[in-house]
């Protein structure tokens, strides 16, 4: 059996990540999803394990310290990091762990674990980005053009991603990921085991049997 | 429109890459053929600029002086290559190409044309592949021993392809292929202009219109 592909996603506010995510975890039963561990307070309707695995920041700095989590990172007054036992663990039973993680953390996950798939989620233009996230009515003006700051900011990082996949259609966009995501399986440098093994055989023939 | 993608197809004899070339090619209509220049005779039902562009030695090596082969070989005493003009037409159209050449000539052209895409055709196992040598029933033992040895070298050269294409059943390796193809299309690399642009607009929006 081949290990897991580990496939890190994050994507510009506004791009519909939460959505497509959910929406392939329904769709396709091939993955599974990563759960953050972060030291701050639950939310209403919040599950612990669910959307997290909420811990003290002693606890926390304490994974930290015996090397227990792949990337972690810091924001306000707030840890967020990722489990490593459990992606391991879903990797070595040959399961794709999709994990939902900001631009800095997957590209530091890609430099310690280089065979990792990163996938940047963005809205078809710059003005739909916009509308979305005026769209959804809660936000402020302020707000907004915060977000917008922070998606040129981390636009500089798109260039270290995989692939980018625009999402203007809902399905479609599901799909193509899934297909990236299956079709990943084929690259020369995951498939090492079976060349090696049809080599070997070939070899034999010749050989003489 | 973006630019069309090179993809480069080679694998072992026998493992069944005419039939899956010419199933993609009836299937899907997304793709042209390159077809390569060679100093050898037509055969019998063979036709100028369908199975190959026939020329003399003379104009073959005119060709190469004025670097209108992206690639070519020889073998016994026949040269084979690749006509620049057509693959480059093709590619500015937006329209992706398929090349069929063995191992050589492709880690040639990607080493020249790095976003080339590199797909290796195997069947399922080595003797899966010296079962469909001998079950046509023309080669001689000497002979496939002789394709036996040959994919013994061969394979030296798969870890520099993108991609292995396992032909267990044609339908189904087709469309693999076919999805491979165009999911290339959503790489970082090849999605430059869009990630410039959509970044232009961001700026623009938070500098305030």
């Amino acid at each position: 059996m081949n290990r897991g592909i580990l496939v890190v996603v994050s994507g510009f506010s506004g791009a519909g990540k939460g959505t497509l995510m959910k929406r392939l975890m329904e769709k396709y039963d091939d993955y599974a999803l990563s759960v953050s561990v972060t030291t701050r307070s639950p939310r209403e309707g919040e599950r612990e394990g669910r959307e997290y695995f909420f811990r003290t920041r002693e606890e926390f700095e304490e994974l930290i310290a015996q090397d227990q989590l792949i990337e972690y990172a810091r924001y306000v007054d707030n840890y967020y990091g990722t489990p490593r036992e459990y992606v391991d663990n879903q990797l070595s039973a040959g399961k794709d762990v999709i994990l939902e993680i900001e631009i800095q953390g997957a590209l530091k996950v890609k430099e310690k674990m280089p065979d990792t798939l990163l996938l940047f989620v963005t809205a078809p233009s710059a003005h739909e980005l916009k509308e979305r996230l005026q769209g959804r009515g809660t936000e402020s003006p302020e707000l907004i053009k915060e977000r917008l700051e922070r998606a040129c900011e981390e636009a500089e990082g798109i260039s270290g991603y995989d692939y980018l996949l625009v999402n203007e259609e809902l399905e479609t966009c599901v799909d193509v990921m899934h297909e990236i995501i299956q079709n990943e399986h084929y690259r020369i440098g995951r498939q090492q085991a079976f060349v090696e093994n049809i080599v070997q055989e070939l070899k034999a023939f010749v050989k003489g049997e």
